[in-house]
């Protein structure tokens, strides 16, 4: 399927989730298909991989994930994850141009939008405070999500959609982050059926082996 | 060139200066070309455009710049411009799967790492102090992109590289931010010069007919 093994740099319990869970919709295995290199331990002390040169080299921002594949270098997890569908294709990817472009909408959407409403909540940021003002905040975002969601199961596509990259990318931040910090999604009806139609996928979960949790 | 005229919704002082920016690199112009729906009136009060009927179909996150190409409607201004990039083609598009990849990658770079350190400077948020805050967190991040284009006068290509979409959208941040509240960058020479080149291109000033602030 990929002449060359794809290598993420990264583990579970980080935005190396995204690129994790598409290798699986693509029925891709660890070891077999991809390679997973483990980044665990500390973020903000020394860390035995994102220090090392050959890391920074690929990285300079130190950030993970990192994917190699071939001489193809790339960070941004939503720029991997991209690279991947358009490599692989299938009704994963955009079909058209226009999908395509439709896809990076909702991705960088999912950026700017959600995940500086999200995030802090799972790292618990100015406590029940934080979490009553990012959660105001997100009150119109999700209700814009919603309208774009209407009649719809998926992002992408005619009719009710197919599921694809757009999803992962989207259900990362908000399905994935407000499943985390149990988020009530019920005013927004049709955000909350794609939470459960994208976050419940088999894909979704990582395999017993791979590392949920950071060393 | 473009068989239907591409709309942009925006005015120069938003982010929708970044496709305007790329329309004109590829000497495409406002009226003959493409066509500018001014969005300038208040952002945060009502705002005749951005809270018509019509624009909230488009974009119901409310936010400029937005692109409408026949039946193609795209939000989000990086999405529009590599939008555009690839349906006009040529060296300032991705020539390669990897090199589109990397386009995508490095204008991500630029909102994840350094837009959210350059924007609050630019609306003076928290004083000097925030300044002062704000260039500590950009040191690493500069000192990274700086080490992305040493020997380099351009983000994407062999050798030396040449001028692209990924630089319109890393420059509309780090050198168009940091041009406007006169950032420092000596510390950084090969982003400093890589500023320079980027941002005293002729198509990077907008016409005077543009209107460069909103109403």
């Amino acid at each position: 399927m990929v002449s060359e093994k794809i290598t993420i740099y990264g583990h579970q319990a980080s935005r190396a989730s995204r690129p994790y869970w598409l290798l699986r919709e693509y029925g891709l295995e660890k070891g077999k298909d991809f390679i997973e290199v483990d980044t665990g331990g500390p973020v903000t002390g020394y860390n035995e991989v994102r220090d090392s040169a050959e890391f920074l080299a690929l990285n300079p921002y130190r950030l993970i994930p990192v994917m190699t594949h071939g001489e193809v270098v790339l960070y941004e997890s939503q720029a991997i994850c991209q690279y991947i569908a358009a490599l692989l294709g299938g009704p994963l990817s955009g079909q058209t141009p226009a999908e395509t472009a439709r896809i990076n909408m909702y991705g960088l959407s999912s950026i700017s939008n959600f995940e500086p409403n999200f995030l802090p909540m799972v790292f618990r940021q100015g406590g029940d405070e934080g979490r009553a003002r990012y959660t105001a905040n997100l009150e119109p975002l999700l209700s814009a999500l919603n309208s774009e969601l209407i009649n719809r199961d998926y992002l992408i596509g005619e009719s009710r959609g197919r599921f694809t990259v757009a999803d992962v990318m989207m259900a990362s931040v908000v399905g994935q982050y407000g499943r985390a910090i149990k988020f009530d999604f019920s005013p927004w009806p049709d955000v909350e059926s794609w939470v459960q139609l994208t976050t419940r996928r088999d894909a979704f979960y990582p395999p017993r082996d791979m590392k949920v949790k950071p060393d």
